[in-house]
């Protein structure tokens, strides 16, 4: 030790914590008595030699594509551009306020404890007063982020084989999670003012669905605002078919020019169930969302929430109400939309300097997506590979649609890039284009 | 406003801010212009006179119950002597580390941010080395808890209807786990040495079920360690059958004497899909918890994981392991146990004196739990209300069953009690059961 101290320049206690870490790790084991030796490579259980196929019987069919999940959320590479992140970059990030929470919040009493079921006090009645009336802080169930809101409401509303009615194209975590389900994924087509209640209509019609999914509020990927026609349309359909709207707020408060219309939930609290979560606004550690619901079904979501997981970390809820209630709060929130305004305005001139030939359908007023149909003939799964060769991440269009794409697209997330990043992102996807028009 | 400072002598910043709280939380609204004023108290949206008798046909048959979670998670009220809970009271839990790791862990770069879907590569290190050979970090999935951990493998391995055999009694959260999913719950009785194998091979052969779900180690509620024979057997059974064992290794760490022998995952990791959480020995608000697993079952859990709820949170992952690679965690396990043996030693004194009639089977080596065997005759259910209305909250022993209980039976917990609250709350019991004696 003392040797390695003086090669090194390390006091010993550095020398020290870095032979325990090595040795957590399996790299060096300690013989007591004889020293401490490097270790033989250690073969893992998942490695060894053992017959497994029984599992497969035992496991029966597949559900989930055991690719997507790595594919659609796999980490981006250093230096790679990235514009495929549903996650803003650490620059968008309250990294100040969060902070300071946290710190003053680990010394406060009871908050390593457990939580209530259902959340915290605090922070259901905030949910419910950005909600507004008739919300009141016992509508709302706080869960682990905006995932486990789905999948939990699924489970709930829709039996194995069952129908879900959904927006097309959509947010892939929705489709994922109905997927696992066993559910039949129904596609409903949209356009720039949402979803079309005629189709949607034949279609609770034909399938006597009772689950229609929908981001009426800067829709992901398209960014399409619902119209107010139509969100009555909506839920007229849903009352007179005895059917839910799952609404996925995700991005209620990312609106780039004025604000939008109130969510469709506090029109039809029986019939909407509200999904709203914090890993977007707050942070992705911050995993935290509402579920905000009346009737049956509250009690139905509540049960099985418990079954899953108990409870949220108080810890976390605690700081996330410390930090959405700071009075410099609105302030972040108007820088946010400042950034992704300038950020959206980049990548839109980008892209049409660059990909001349792709169509952006919608300049969108909210969210943090563009969705770029690519010209006939081309292969968006081919050029988002070539892309990441070329150092862009980005997705393909097709992990957005409950069936087939009806033609090849692009999502575009400026989440996670800067104005520089996006136009040098575009560059590359111009050339990434070029090599399948060549 | 200067008013209210002046009388309540308070800052205008004070005041302000309870204006601010009160007004988030629907007491009171401000109506530009005109002033502030106290609210009309909110109608919750779950409060409003509307038709909801349509969600009953859409919702269908239920599969868990609603009032089982409330009964066995509810919040104790102060003053009540809490001999219920499944988590450590704060004087158990290592706050000096949390509050230290969360400070300085805050300021991290990047904490704030996504984490790996299967956890962060040095928490699932630590997880591996922890097991041993033959496991290696890429073997362990992290998941937000225990519970996760457990509906995550039920709902991977068991059809809706497919059975499950369990130990009984069991883990009431692994059972109410089972029965959200719909499975039939397949008991197999156990005694002092853990889960007979003559019986658990003979529910083998007769439900063709492939799943075992057991506590091995210090076993909730009995404290039972499985016997090194029976391990054996459990294992051979598991291979010969082709089934899986969930190893819930819940309290491996809370060895009261001598070290418990390995868990059942390393002799047969193919077989066994073993889980371990974080939440009773680091904190119940570090929702974190490991699966160790071999073969398609991990890709399998892997991506039912991701659809559910993508991660968990970085910041909990880095401070857990912040906390339990500490120079001073060993010495807070070895506190945590002590202080454990002690309460143990004074809760089966005072058990003894005060509910003679009452049977201890076994003095546990391990864990937090006493399991009570009240006389012929007694009602535990009503016992257990009778002593919460005395100031004593307890769990009537029915709810560790998975099917009738061959007799009433009370669970003692002393995880959240010192010594004289379990002698107090013993005595307590004793005036509950004499009202039923008598």
């Amino acid at each position: 030790m003392r040797g390695l101290s003086d090669q090194f320049k390390a006091s010993p206690v550095t020398i020290q914590k870095i032979f325990h870490r090595l040795s957590q790790e399996g790299v060096i084991t300690a013989r007591p008595g004889s020293g401490t030796f490097v270790a033989a490579p250690p073969v893992a259980a998942s490695r060894r030699a053992a017959d497994v196929r029984w599992q497969t019987v035992v496991l029966g069919p597949r559900l989930t594509d055991p690719t997507l999940a790595s594919d659609l959320y796999a980490e981006t590479r250093a230096g790679v551009i990235e514009l495929g992140s549903g996650y803003f970059d650490e620059t968008m990030q309250p990294i100040a306020l969060l902070r300071s929470a946290a710190s003053r919040i680990s010394r406060r009493p009871g908050v390593w404890g457990r939580a209530p079921l259902e959340g915290t006090h605090e922070l259901r009645a905030w949910f419910a007063s950005e909600l507004g009336e008739p919300y009141h802080a016992r509508d709302i169930l706080v869960v682990a982020g905006g995932q486990v809101a789905l999948s939990t409401i699924f489970r709930v509303l829709v039996p194995t084989g069952g129908a879900i009615l959904m927006e097309s194209p959509t947010y892939f975590g929705a489709l994922a999670s109905a997927r696992a389900l066993g559910a039949r994924l129904v596609p409903i087509p949209s356009d720039g003012d949402g979803v079309l209640p005629d189709q949607l209509g034949k279609a609770l019609a034909a399938t006597h669905a009772q689950v229609i999914y929908l981001q009426p509020t800067y829709s992901n990927p398209t960014g399409a605002l619902l119209s107010p026609a139509r969100r009555q349309a909506v839920l007229d359909l849903a009352r007179e078919n005895g059917a839910f709207v799952v609404e996925d707020d995700f991005a209620g408060d990312l609106h780039l020019g004025g604000a939008p219309p109130r969510p469709l939930a506090p029109e039809a609290p029986e019939h909407v169930i509200y999904v709203r979560s914090l890993t977007k606004t707050v942070a992705p550690a911050i995993r935290l969302a509402a579920i905000a619901s009346a009737g049956p079904v509250a009690a139905r979501l509540r049960s099985l929430r418990a079954m899953d997981d108990w409870f949220a970390s108080k810890f976390l809820q605690d700081v996330a109400v410390d930090v959405v209630t700071h009075t410099s709060w609105p302030r972040h929130l108007r820088t946010v939309r400042r950034r992704l305004r300038e950020r959206r305005d980049a990548a839109v001139e980008a892209l049409r300097r660059h990909l001349p030939q792709a169509r952006l359908g919608l300049i969108p007023d909210g969210g943090f997506n563009l969705w770029l149909q690519l010209p006939e003939g081309i292969d968006d799964l081919q050029l988002a590979r070539d892309a990441e060769r070329l150092g862009v991440h980005v997705h393909a269009g097709r992990a957005w649609f409950p069936a087939e794409a009806p033609g090849p697209f692009l999502r575009i997330s400026f989440a996670a890039a800067d104005g520089p990043q996006l136009r040098d992102g575009a560059a590359v996807l111009g050339e990434a284009m070029a090599l399948q028009l060549a």
